[in-house]
């Protein structure tokens, strides 16, 4: 409530490298894609997306961004310093680095004395060098150079004296930020607090205080404490705080942006992001654990799904009456809704703002509208989920409205398998029945599995139709299973993605049985497809 | 490493009251039973149990520990202050405690006289005799008392001279232990340290520092600070730590004792259990999570899978050579160990760790480990991932060396599904052909989807030969589409987590078809089972 300018702080995402570390989770190019323009879209400035010189995916990657870039933020790339007694000029990596594209650089490289003489095998007079001679040619070739300084808290508690020169090394040769980084995450917050202190002043004492490098923090969760840490380090005068998004890293993971920014911007009054933005961030924390296909962490702070939960009637009155003695930030600030675990609360609002998305303004007082809320709560409880799936959000809104139109109608489905060890093409054949123009169709198909035979055969039933369809493709395929402790017996989730060549869209099917749940999403997936088509004849008709 | 006696803390668990208000936990009296049993064992001192006034179930769990008490913990109930305008003594409530028969009651009371006007719709002064009044009554009748400070953080923020009010009452009536609770959650560590060391001056003051009662903390997770709230509360002079096993508790859970106490006693030097118990934390962590159902975090800080996990090749030798290096703390001590991971960057180092886990010595210049590192490579092209699929990976570990078993021999599979729009119960029919002691077997089932009718038809067809299956269950099922963007041609990958009571292991499966995936894994994890099953009898012979 000060009318003083927040003091601001620089976020720096790592989801896309530190982040993809954790056991269990994989990405494709498009999901890196896809995850960085959202965090793009949230406002953070830097975004490093993966080691070009040592995956040939990430490559690919800082290509596509190089034909299609992102609006606000920095694509950063990360490498190492270059390797003992080679020149930084001749280093093939730092080659890839620069074919990558990007303005800002992350250069790491050791602190600790150890890891020097007996990771690296050098001298510590060469690590110094490798340091210097790999962000001067960066440099030199126009980047800007941020330096992750690898095990730094380790180093500086073991010899102080060698790793303020690795600091210095990485100053002199003219890198704009110099991060200290808690590679092995032991380090408790005081400790972290009186580090970055003394770093601080010492650097500021070396450099003169108009001419020294930022300080950043980068820190991981081992001890449980990589939030209080990173706060730790900002209250000490760090100004960039890296993490991850829902905390993804390595063993425990890295400090969680999505608990950071709320932190800092909420309760300790720096500037991150916008308010808008941070608004968001419940969205993007599901998005990105949608796309990484990982459960969200139903009870994870300020984003997670009982983050703002209330059980017990009077305690349930006594918050409604007076919410902020009973909850540390009001969950719409950060795009969380409190949830009342007995009685069912009203999220109308999000219903109105997201049929607002599909260009339909409702009134609160539209009876649709909460039709739609109650067929939604009522399709939640049985484990459907309409984030990533806004098709089917958007088909069961026009239902509400009377205006869905019925292309085809489902009436069952057959699937046979016949797997003899060893024989493992064409082993799966589907049978589907479509109501569709008043007759019914039966229509069988053979494939490489069971889904791929129910999609042909569905095809195959509607082309002759709809000849539409045969442009339309299934881009992507994901499988959740809900409750996962109740094994084979457990719901199944699906989500379908399809596209027609110029749109995507993504559709979702839920079941106990994992071939009827596929069904569900792809036929919803081609009725979706069908309504874009119609809806763009109209537009085309309405025009001439 | 000082000689000096380290300075000793009290651990209070909550795991069984307020652990068990996190949604999707719920728990009988006998697996209340257990884990206090097992926390007991733990070396925790103070275990609370619960609020027999409020719930029937917690008077029958005080009873049966009457009848057999616990080794060394109090064991603790939990109540409010007596309600306005009463009795103390005329208060039900306080009676069940009574009854109870524990040396030790926990009473809470309100510290923000919001909390009192607005929610207990009463006076400041009632609230104040309300403390004592409770106090003095459970001290007449020879209990002690833990006094807890409901939103005392927010209260004293709020009005500290009327949470101050609070809190003398508490000391004047005889409580012993004064625990201020930071109920919302809401707090940072700096406000934690600078209210906790202000409590403590003022208490000091007003009853000189030896006829003091104690000062306690209990903290929320809402801003991901819990552990380092309560490092910083202890920091301050707090002498007790309340939390719960693996953080479970309401909204995102109370401080985590898993991550509390290695911090506290191999990082601070504090004293809480002995070093032989604080071995025992990781399978304590594992034993609560399985009694109350709850699949363990496996990137939990200190006890969970991924906590001393290792990638890499060059980054492996280094671990193995100078573990301190690269971990916080050496995983024995809590009784986890480290882990080498098996992933796409893994070179013959790895393999040979990771052979070592499994109690098998191979040399680099065997054969067989080069051909167990070009078969996982040639897998790993295929889809398949060992990370988590430990089992898998010891499977393919035997037959690489000669030894692996065939307990039975997979034949074939044929998977019918009929769903007809609207019907959705056991559509799905499975045909399983196993060859076993020389005999091919052939059997069907039923189930509620493809792969729960295979898992039955399969074990229908093996328990005859090997009775064990009967213990074996599923416990987790995971999918995940390998190159989504392929569609419903993709791959897919699926791991299986099997169980048999008292160990659980994950089995993985790649096919383009999902049921063959499916089937895969599931075959594999009935074969590790009775691997494991075998195992256990050699050495039970032996041993005679």
């Amino acid at each position: 409530m000060t009318t003083h300018p927040s003091p601001q702080l620089w976020l720096y995402d790592t989801t896309l490298r530190d982040g993809t570390q954790r056991e269990g989770l994989s990405v494709s190019i498009e999901d890196k894609l896809r995850i960085a323009r959202r965090l793009d879209q949230l406002g953070i400035p830097f975004i490093e997306g993966g080691w070009p010189g040592a995956n040939p995916k990430d490559v690919q990657f800082f290509w596509q961004l190089q034909e299609d870039p992102l609006k606000q933020a920095e694509i950063v790339t990360f490498c190492s310093t270059r390797r003992p007694n080679t020149n930084a000029a001749d280093e093939p990596m730092l080659q890839a680095i620069l074919t990558a594209g990007t303005r800002w650089v992350t250069v790491f490289g050791k602190s600790w004395d150890l890891h020097v003489t007996e990771g690296l095998k050098t001298t510590l007079a060469e690590n110094l060098a490798m340091i210097r001679d790999t962000v001067e040619y960066l440099r030199s070739q126009g980047r800007q150079v941020i330096y992750d300084a690898e095990h730094w808290f380790d180093g500086y508690k073991h010899n102080p004296d060698y790793a303020l020169q690795t600091l210095a090394a990485a100053m002199a040769s003219g890198a704009e930020w110099l991060v200290l980084c808690d590679t092995n995450g032991g380090t408790l917050p005081h400790e972290v607090g009186q580090v970055v202190e003394s770093v601080i002043s010492h650097v500021s004492l070396v450099n003169g205080p108009q001419q020294m490098p930022q300080i950043g923090i980068h820190t991981h969760n081992d001890s449980d404490t990589a939030v209080a840490n990173a706060l730790a380090a900002v209250m000490a005068g760090a100004k960039m705080v890296q993490g991850t998004i829902n905390g993804y890293g390595e063993r425990c993971g890295n400090a969680n942006l999505c608990s950071l920014v709320p932190n800092l911007q909420l309760k300790l009054g720096y500037s991150c992001i916008t308010e808008h933005q941070l608004n968001q961030l419940t969205e993007a924390s599901r998005f990105v654990s949608e796309v990484v296909n990982l459960a969200p962490d139903e009870h994870a702070p300020f984003v997670g799904r009982s983050a703002f939960a209330h059980k017990g009637g009077i305690h349930v009155s006594a918050v409604e009456r007076n919410p902020l003695t009973y909850e540390h930030i009001q969950p719409e600030q950060v795009g969380n809704r409190r949830r009342i675990v007995i009685s069912e609360q009203s999220g109308l609002s999000n219903v109105l703002a997201k049929a607002r998305t599909f260009g339909i303004e409702l009134d609160k007082q539209t009876p649709a509208a909460r039709q739609i809320l109650h067929r939604l709560k009522e399709l939640e409880s049985e484990g459907y989920q309409f984030e990533a799936a806004e098709a089917s959000f958007a088909l069961l809104m026009y239902e509400a409205l009377g205006g869905r139109q019925q292309f085809f109608e489902v009436k069952g489905f057959q699937v046979h398998c016949d797997l003899v060890e060893g024989k493992e093409t064409n082993n799966a054949l589907a049978t589907v029945k479509v109501g569709v123009s008043g007759k019914n169709i039966l229509e069988a198909a053979e494939g490489n599995g069971p889904v791929a035979a129910l999609d042909a055969a569905l095809r195959k039933a509607l082309v002759n139709f709809y000849p539409q369809i045969a442009t339309f493709e299934l881009t992507d395929y994901k499988v959740r299973i809900l409750d996962g402790h109740a094994g084979t017996a457990a719901k199944t989730r699906v989500l379908v993605e399809s596209g027609n060549g110029s749109q995507r869209w993504t559709t979702v099917g839920v079941s106990p049985n994992i071939l009827a749940a596929s069904y569900q999403a792809v036929v919803e997936g081609l009725e979706y497809g069908l309504l874009l088509h119609a809806q763009a004849e109209v537009a085309v008709e309405s025009s001439r």
